[in-house]
């Protein structure tokens, strides 16, 4: 835990000093936001704010993974580098050409689409061919393991994909998806730690019925993974000092890519992606009223000819905000919220 | 950790539904804010927001830790209830006579310093004399134990008193004693599941120098200790709703003393008392810059015959809200710090 705390100090520290300097830059190359004509009016004071200042956490993160990639030799950090990587690149050419064409829309969803369907059908394979991981998910609040087989490479491509989904979609409301972000992250440091500590033997906290996971899950590659957790965490702690209300800068694609995939990552390498729809629920909520929101749009328009809406504006973040709650609000509830779940599936993993 | 959340959430519950009638009976005896002349001249317009909030989480934690103590019968539990229960009587008696007089100040210093002197003395001593608690300290990082005698009582006085009077001082910004607060009793909540662990000889977390403790500290008695956390932690997340900012309502000195209360009862009764100026840091200076600055306004005056000052003005938050800050951004700046101490502190019990 000491080793953990260090390592977030330390991610925290290069997100805060980095951070005027990135502000500045994005400025100067007027990287400022062109707001969505789809979101919510009191949003158009917003127009001008600096975007794609997820770069503020994504070089910590980055550059921390890396550093114990070359110092540990650990395939787990190398697959969690490669998959942030990935999906970061993708949000973050989406952000430069939506900026540098000064338009609110930048790769076609076709464009986006693809390279992530390639990008987490490799992930996914590479992960079900790694015999510390395999095709092994752990069930919450049960403890139990569930040997999927070769569905695993399917299911894992959609749940890569989804959850980089569900992070862009939170993304709407300032410091929304950084504050959900840094709990999920100190949440899975804490498995990786839990994990670690029943590998290792002398824990006291695993359930009986874990018994073969002793076996597959290294202790060692669990304990170095948990400080890829610290670096997000510490760097997305770091940006919340730029991101909270009232924001100075928006993380962009880039960003929230980002986020999205250190996530999923770390929970395809610890194998508990079963765990996203609790402890990313604010991911998973937003991805669903929008859903919901289109299909019975849609659904209505055929029918009666007048489309309907179940929400006031999806995601659901937009439905609370134009019934009159403050984003800060907002934040508290989507934090709490998460700080709860997070709490709750802890309690797989620890007595 | 399940019963941990399980706790939490029921806690939580309970704030938010009681919170809203809570505010419509405050508003109804017209118990707002009457902001003191010496602050900030921005908090003028806060004038009227209804104070002595505190009772939105002071209920929950009052009742959660009577049917802990009714159900367990711990003696650990009583005493965290009672000290929080002493300072929470002095705190709501001088909001109550603040607000029936309509004036900023209410109990006189001496007024206040004079029970809370006379509860701590008492307290202390009681836990000096029950043997599971004694006069041993944790010392932070290096995790050995510290048997300091009969000093023991006037150190906990002193500590039980400095620690209430800095939650007061930290109290001046829109929750930001409140987020500091969740966070505290988090860290405090998994303090006493990993010395549970530890005490119940099968963790792998202690340092070896740790030895007598096992004998001394009940791991049933610090997870029993953990739910009052837990219900620490619940209600005050909860109360959040309604003092983030924008804030809706005040907690009051009722509310900090609770808190502040709550907390020192917790760290004494799990001998960690001296993890209080690393992880409730943000209190701790509080109350250091404000000795600060009067003793430097005191001695200048003295001097030069007329009084100067350090921080624009003190408590340090005040500081940095006159040089510009926004308030949210003083609460991520503590909170950020809170949090990553915190977790260097995790460090003395978990590998």
């Amino acid at each position: 835990m000491t080793s953990f705390a260090l390592t977030a100090i330390l991610s925290f520290a290069v997100a805060l000093a980095i951070g005027p300097s990135c502000l500045k830059w994005l400025k100067k190359l007027k990287f400022g936001s062109t707001e969505n004509e789809l979101g919510p009016e009191s949003h158009k004071s917003k127009q001008g704010t600096p975007v794609m200042g997820g770069v503020i956490f994504f070089v910590p993160i980055a550059l921390i993974g890396l550093i114990l990639l070359i110092v540990e030799r650990e395939v787990c950090l190398a697959m969690a580098l490669a998959t942030t990587l990935c999906f970061a690149a993708v949000g973050f050419a989406d952000d430069y050409i939506k900026l540098s064409k000064k338009r609110s829309v930048g790769l076609t969803p076709k464009q986006k689409m693809i390279p992530m369907l390639v990008f987490s059908f490799l992930l996914s394979l590479w992960a079900y061919l790694t015999p510390e991981i395999g095709p092994t998910l752990i069930v919450p609040f049960t403890g139990n393991r569930w040997d999927i087989g070769v569905f695993y490479i399917p299911l894992m491509t959609f749940i890569l994909v989804g959850t980089v989904n569900s992070a862009n979609l939170l993304d709407g409301v300032d410091g929304l998806l950084s504050s959900c972000a840094v709990v999920d992250y100190l949440t899975m440091g804490a498995i990786c730690l839990a994990l670690a500590a029943s590998a290792a033997g002398g824990g006291d906290t695993p359930p009986e019925s874990w018994g073969p996971l002793y076996g597959v899950i290294n202790a060692d590659s669990m304990r170095k993974l948990s400080f890829f957790c610290a670096a997000a965490f510490g760097a997305v702690l770091g940006f919340l000092r730029f991101n909270t209300h009232p924001a100075r800068v928006f993380m962009g694609d880039g960003g929230s890519f980002t986020i999205g995939g250190a996530l999923a990552a770390v929970c395809m390498i610890s194998g508990t992606s079963l765990f996203l729809p609790v402890i990313a629920l604010a991911m998973f909520v937003s991805s669903l009223s929008d859903i919901i929101q289109v299909g019975y749009f849609k659904y209505t328009k055929k029918k009666t000819g007048a489309g309907k809406r179940v929400f006031r504006m999806a995601p659901l973040h937009h439905h609370f905000e134009l019934g009159g709650m403050e984003e800060t609000r907002i934040v508290w509830m989507y934090t709490a919220a998460t700080v709860l779940l997070c709490a709750l599936s802890l309690g797989t993993f620890i007595k």
